[in-house]
């Protein structure tokens, strides 16, 4: 894959960390936009219902293309549908600094996840535009097909093509369920472009989103400074036992699966413990065989997700598991398998972009903190090629992929806020044309 | 319910345990019956699928009943389809001496589970007709209908409305699921009777059945002396967590719903254990809620089946893993509820049947041993109204309720003997015809 370190070299210069200090973003018209492009694909609950790259999700491209096309931004595509759109900046040679996210969403998902991020970046141009501000990097906003991957295998399609995690071959031939492929349906929607994806510079790369957990809103901040993204193991755990009568068998000759299951099940959350704050262990789908009430489980299958800041760290975790689950079997007797199903890095976004974001909440008097993501989001791709960093804002209840998903307008205006200041620091303004009271 | 307790006393003259101790029953006509039973309703792996008040349950039932008649017996029939073949004895008045079991199936079970019991009490009959043996108290053979309970809730449904344990309307209302009732099905297959439930005098009642449990076959021994049934105490378990993303959540701000189930289902085998040898407890279904791998339960529901010979002692069980439930409450702040499903009291068999099963497989010379049952049986209901017994033989891997459920010819012949022995010594034999060298 096409490496664009070169490009991000370009913006090293040295740039004033708040050139405007009083610009704000006009947080009531990007609240409006939130609601407006989220009644394509509303659902009765309140919620969105807006799968990529069908009908709707074409009729929600449209509308923010449209939008920017209106903000004076030009538009350009590439082969996996990634959308760019950009604003010029005084010197067309510096690589764009970018935001975005995706429009995309879980077939009941809520407003925010994803489109928060696009339409920040949006209200970010429509704001330049309001001042008359000049930048000297392109500014762009973008958005990435298949986020979710609730329609389309793997999650972050588009962004994961783009840095090369996978191919634009094996994107094409993922197919939903009525056995439509996303090359037809790409083609299909209007969105097949042409560009090459990844032969794209960034300079540098913010993307604003919900946290879509409770940790701001239980400390009661209002930023997240997101330092990176866990990494992720995902494991199928098989234990076989004997089946048998519960009546009837003894319970020094029982071989119960299920016993067995359960020790490891509480491991999997002690070892997450060990590795405090931020490493994670979750059992979260457990199929016990014959699953009826009076016999002894002969089979339990059950998964084990691992997640921490570093993949050392992960893979540290899965051995603890592992270990255990091997002297489980020695001193049991009882087969117990344990198979690696999916694997995803760990990613830690580029100190200059926290740093930024660190600037720009303290510049606005916003409380922030550091925190880590524990799911994936386009971020962590284009991480691969560029200094990236992520914007957390509270969400209720720390509720995402939910009909029920909510955020506060002045969150929403506050991490647009940050953007702002974030990617201003980054592209540098036209001093010239510093016109803001 | 009507009592039978007046009949039985009229079976407490003092008999020989032996009276014609060189007598055995013809191990192979036996092995042959059950062989040929079993092709009615036989399955292609070898088991039987002969459901209660189904054509080839009629089949079934008009092979034995043919086979009693042919063995000299008179059949009746009662209300709920329970059949009494009977043999004379010299003297009408007593209550007969019983054996029995049934002759329905599990949708894939095997060819001895009931079966053995009622084949076996047919043998007796045969091998006293060889030898032309009268007896002073007449021997009936029994089989019961609905043992299993597969088609028509509840189980034991026969016996159970002949002990008064619930009643023959309750019965006759239970409906399978195709919406057929068990008095239209009675009907259809011609075995609706005009005997009152329970309106049946009983002087003692043997029941020879396979363990449907691995002791027998782990000590090596071939006769079970079986003491007693244990008490049952179903529960259903529901914790409640909160539902959430996998990755974003913290350790210390989740509410694991399986976590907590997990301690839970641990406690149960641990109660168990602390209740040797004879307590039980199996948690054998599990609903994970929403069962996703990447969200943390929210909701998790789970059977607890406890076991114990004695009520008292099943109840203080159940209060063990109550108490905890409470305390795991009280730490978690999650919701723990536990719901009686279902109860079946423990059921004590009677010393002088016991000791009759004892005495005939020391005289045999069978090894022997007591054994408490850890499933129901028909045995339960009738010792509510008569003195009863039951004798349990090894089956291979002590498994039952299944296709592959299988016994050796030896220990078929070995309880059939036990039980002839023990019938004889609670009949008495009349002495003037005693012709057997």
């Amino acid at each position: 894959m096409h490496d664009l370190s070169t490009f991000s070299k370009n913006c090293s210069m040295k740039l004033d960390s708040h050139p405007l200090p009083d610009l704000r973003i006009n947080g009531q018209r990007l609240w409006q936009a939130l609601i407006d492009l989220a009644q394509i694909g509303a659902t009765a609950k309140g919620g969105v219902c807006r799968l990529a790259l069908s009908d709707l999700d074409r009729q929600g491209r449209d509308m923010v293309t449209q939008w920017g096309r209106e903000a004076g931004m030009t538009v350009t595509l590439d082969q996996i549908g990634n959308v760019f759109m950009r604003r010029p900046g005084r010197n067309p040679d510096l690589p764009p600094i970018m935001t975005g996210s995706h429009i995309d969403t879980q077939p009941t998902g809520g407003k925010f996840d994803g489109n928060y991020g696009v339409l920040a970046g949006l209200e970010v141009v429509r704001c330049l535009n309001d001042h008359g501000i000049e930048t000297e990097a392109p500014i762009e906003v973008a958005f990435w097909t298949n986020e979710e991957g609730s329609r389309f295998v793997p999650v972050m399609m588009g962004s994961g093509v783009f840095a090369g995690a996978f191919s634009l071959e094996h994107a094409y031939q993922a197919r939903d369920q009525d056995g439509k492929s996303v090359r037809e349906e790409l083609e299909r929607i209007g969105y097949l472009g042409t560009e090459v994806p990844g032969q794209h510079p960034i300079g540098a790369y913010f993307e604003t989103h919900i946290e879509q957990g409770p940790v701001l809103e239980d400390a009661g901040v209002t930023i997240g400074v997101v330092t990176g993204v866990l990494g992720i193991r995902w494991f199928d755990c098989t234990v076989m036992g004997m089946e048998a009568h519960a009546g009837p068998t003894p319970m020094p000759l029982r071989r119960d699966a299920l016993q067995v299951a359960t020790t490891l099940m509480q491991a999997v959350v002690a070892v997450a413990q060990q590795y405090a704050p931020e490493g994670r262990g979750t059992v979260g789908m457990v199929q016990v065989h014959p699953n009826s009430r009076n016999v002894i489980p002969g089979r339990v299958k059950f998964s084990i997700d691992l997640r921490h800041p570093t993949d050392a760290g992960v893979d540290a975790m899965a051995d603890k598991v592992k270990a255990l689950a091997q002297r489980l079997q020695e001193q049991t007797g009882q087969s117990i398998q344990i198979e690696l199903v999916s694997s995803y890095p760990a990613q830690a976004f580029h100190a200059e972009c926290a740093q930024a974001v660190t600037d720009a909440a303290q510049h606005l008097g916003h409380s922030h903190m550091q925190v880590v993501s524990g799911a994936g989001h386009d971020a962590v791709y284009t991480a691969r090629l560029a200094p990236s960093g992520m914007i957390f804002i509270p969400c209720k209840d720390g509720i995402s992929h939910n009909e029920i998903e909510d955020a506060k307008p002045e969150h929403i205006a506050a991490g647009c806020n940050v953007l702002l200041h974030a990617m201003l620091a980054k592209a540098g303004v036209v001093r010239n044309e510093l016109n803001v009271t």
